[in-house]
């Protein structure tokens, strides 16, 4: 049974003590709802509520309900909304477009969000709802091989260096191209944005110099859909100069 | 004046003592002729012959002759051949393709092509015409930072891991897919095997362990288009097992 195109949407997220949302994946799936035009109904959950949700079926968010229809990994989600909102404007405008942004999205997650989070993990503990802490804190330990999350930070802003390296081929890009999706912004743009998004959520060590060229692109990204990346308090990108 | 379509397209290629062509970026047009199912007259020049071709004008190869038409730098042809022969099939879908293969191309020669210039470049040294070695080696060493050829390469099997992790993402990719474009292959495949054309033509020093899951896809890119990456002697890219 799929679900009426009219009927709600409804997107399970992840909520930090600041309101915020502290997931690239659910930032992800908000920007394909917004670049879609499609309305939905926000459940606000912190981590120990999900597995409340649905019996326990779901360990991670975003999780979209779309009447009977209830599906979780953010990929999943995205290639359903184009699939059964075809009249809505396009996420992919082709297989080679899904193609290469998937590659994208395999190039950033290596190159650049793997290194986020060891930088920003503990950040993202000391933002959560303290209720979630302890629960943040196991779960993440757990593949730390006995590191703690604190150790596992300590030396944290030794990783700045490579990371900003690592988003050379984007700053490449943008010098010949607005968006990452060429003149308009594409899923390639949302994968970038999201995980800034989530930086922007907790960050309490700047990522990006104050004259890095990434600045207007940013800006230009959090500015989209109304302002979507801007809705609660941001924290720091940028070193002040 | 542009040239009519049923012009002949002439091709100046970078021709080696093996008899292959040893510039990744004319492997690029070569990929991009053949996916277009254009003939072109193949003009095979060493380094040094380049300059008393076209006046001086170029200093670089592939230069694509079409009519009155002269070009070199490889975006530039590929984006003309797209244009000149619409009824051909495309090298690119859309402008959001277009997009994502040029992100692509800086992400895979920042962190893949520039690192095996580092391992190879004594190779195309040593591959190189005889008549070209001098000017081969004045014109890469005045780069080097006082190094010579063989300085620079000296500890070049210490690259070979990062180029092996760099990779990851292609391999993550064609876990879901049989090409970088998706089902079929695109100007995202022509950039990824260009590089291993160029490796194959020079290596002394196998680039790849000889379990690598991107075996599968080298064999099937050096198939395309009648097997024209096995057109002269491939030296190996893989590790004997």
């Amino acid at each position: 049974m799929t679900a009426n195109t009219a009927e709600k949407i409804r997107l399970h997220e992840l909520v930090i003590d600041n309101g915020r949302c502290a997931s690239p994946f659910v930032w992800r799936v908000r920007y394909a709802l917004a670049h879609k035009g499609l309305d939905f109904e926000s459940v606000q959950l912190g981590f120990t509520d999900i597995p409340a949700q649905f019996g326990g079926k779901f360990k991670t968010v975003p999780i979209l309900e779309h009447g009977e229809t209830v599906m979780t990994e953010s990929w999943d989600i995205v290639l359903y909304l184009d699939r059964r909102f075809p009249d809505k404007p396009a996420l992919f405008t082709g297989a080679p477009e899904l193609a290469m942004v998937r590659l994208t999205d395999a190039w950033f997650t290596a190159e650049v969000q793997r290194r986020l989070f060891r930088v920003y993990v503990k950040d993202v503990y000391d933002c959560a709802r303290p209720a979630d802490r302890p629960y943040f804190r196991a779960s993440r330990e757990k593949n730390m091989k006995g590191a703690t999350l604190e150790s596992f930070t300590a030396d944290r802003a030794a990783n700045l260096p490579a990371i900003r390296t690592a988003l050379n081929p984007l700053r490449m890009h943008l010098e010949k191209f607005p968006f990452v999706g060429g003149s308009s912004p594409n899923f390639g743009d949302y994968i970038v944005l999201s995980s800034f998004q989530w930086v922007a959520s907790v960050s309490t060590l700047p990522l990006l110099t104050a004259d890095d060229s990434l600045r207007a692109y940013i800006d230009r990204g959090f500015d989209l859909y109304g302002g979507l990346g801007r809705e609660a308090p941001l924290q720091p990108l940028f070193e002040s100069s």
